[in-house]
């Protein structure tokens, strides 16, 4: 790290239970990209008052994670389409005062459905209504989708989230299949209950053309694993965690690092 | 500097122009005493919001400089006796939410004169009205000063300064003489426009037992020189500097860092 000095541009996160994934990542592109910025943490003990702070300090860039992505709406002067799309703020960037929020999970699900090249007449299964499913499904229908179901148990919000985005909802899976498969519930999630459990069955995973899994810990799920060993094409958790915390990189710093360097980032983030 | 973390706790300092003097000397003695601490001066848009963002971030430590030291007295919950006797806050500390201010120029010049044991029956000259008159004043009073007068050219501020703290108040020294004279004034501070000058003639220093400069660079003003010369007890404006400064290290951290270690501190915080 360079000594810390007067001029550093900070940027913050805002989460109830911070990790140092942020903190690592943003402070490693820092240093090779030789900006004289710094990175921190916060798990702030008033929303208001710390994006008051924001503002009040000059701060530059502000991540937000839970629980605090829909409440920070009401605390900032203007949404990005992204965040707009999902009613969800995961960054904030402060212009000269102008707080300006995005969501960079949205955009990496656009750009990852954009890049993959996957057409948008394939039928597409979503299968959980939690934290990215909205990221997922709004991604889904701004693309261009027209045939997505949404499968969840909880009738309530599996149901709620469909209809918002004028898909289908459907309570469980039951032998469906379609051409695109899309885990958004924890199942193959490190550390959970379920970290060795496949997300689909092998016929659902047989009958798609890609597989997208939106857990980014491992990279490896069982879901993905079992999608490269059928010749699938995958689009894992890992990349939307990537081109996700790159984006926001990018809208605070204005500089794109190249991919070496947020491969670099990426390593030392892991190696804590 | 060790490598970022979410786990640093922040202390930060809030002045229209920041130097880089605080965010060397503290963050040297971080990394010494091997506390996961880091500091960094801002210069806030808007002091109000700022103060809310010490709160909602934990920001544990907020150094206060000008021209916030008044107006930064209605944002916090409690004033220590330091910033109550000079209605001028340079220190706040954070403790889960609450926001207690404290003047460390005023703690440090009543350590000196207590440690250099200064008589208080000796009859002390004040020379100046600006920044520092008030703490100089208000701390030889409260250890007990009776004969203190005030030398300031500016009637209105000399005046109400002397009769604030019961003191006398003259526009001009006309060859007085004290046991104690105390330069308050730029005069003899680099860069300055009067940086070569002697604050006081040579006759009131001869005539002085101590002589104290509040000015801080260079620490050998042509005042401290003269008096080194003519064998007097002198007090420097560096050593002001230096406890202010440990002072406020003190109340964030809860850490005593040895005098070598300040020292190292400051060598860095020179070192720019």
């Amino acid at each position: 790290m360079p000594i810390l000095n007067k001029d550093m541009t900070l940027c913050i996160s805002l989460s109830a239970r911070p990790s140092n994934n942020g903190t690592r990542f943003h402070n490693h592109l820092y240093e090779q990209l030789n900006l004289n910025w710094i990175y921190k943490a916060f798990a702030p003990t008033d929303l208001a008052q710390a994006i008051a702070g924001v503002r009040g300090l000059g701060i530059r860039g502000c991540a937000v994670s839970m629980p605090y992505k829909e409440d920070v709406m009401a605390l900032v002067d203007e949404l990005d389409p992204s965040a707009k799309a999902i009613d969800s703020v995961n960054t904030i960037v402060n212009t000269n005062g102008h707080l300006k929020a995005y969501n960079t999970d949205y955009t990496a699900i656009e750009q990852l459905l954009k890049t993959n090249a996957v057409p948008t007449d394939y039928s597409v299964l979503v299968q959980g209504a939690g934290g990215m499913a909205k990221a997922t499904v709004a991604a889904l229908r701004d693309a261009g989708f027209t045939d997505v179901t949404v499968i969840a148990r909880n009738e309530t919000t599996g149901r709620a989230l469909a209809e918002q985005y004028g898909f289908q909802w459907r309570a469980a899976l039951d032998g469906g299949t379609a051409d695109v498969i899309i885990n958004v519930t924890p199942i193959g999630m490190e550390g959970g209950p379920d970290s060795g459990s496949l997300s689909f069955p092998e016929e659902t995973i047989a009958a798609a053309k890609v597989v997208f899994d939106v857990v980014a810990l491992p990279a490896e799920t069982p879901l993905i694993k079992a999608a490269r060993a059928a010749g699938k094409r995958v689009i894992t958790g890992a990349e939307v965690a990537t081109i996700q915390a790159l984006e926001q990189f990018v809208l605070y710093t204005g500089v794109r690092p190249t991919d070496e360097q947020v491969r670099a980032a990426e390593d030392f983030m892991r190696a804590q």
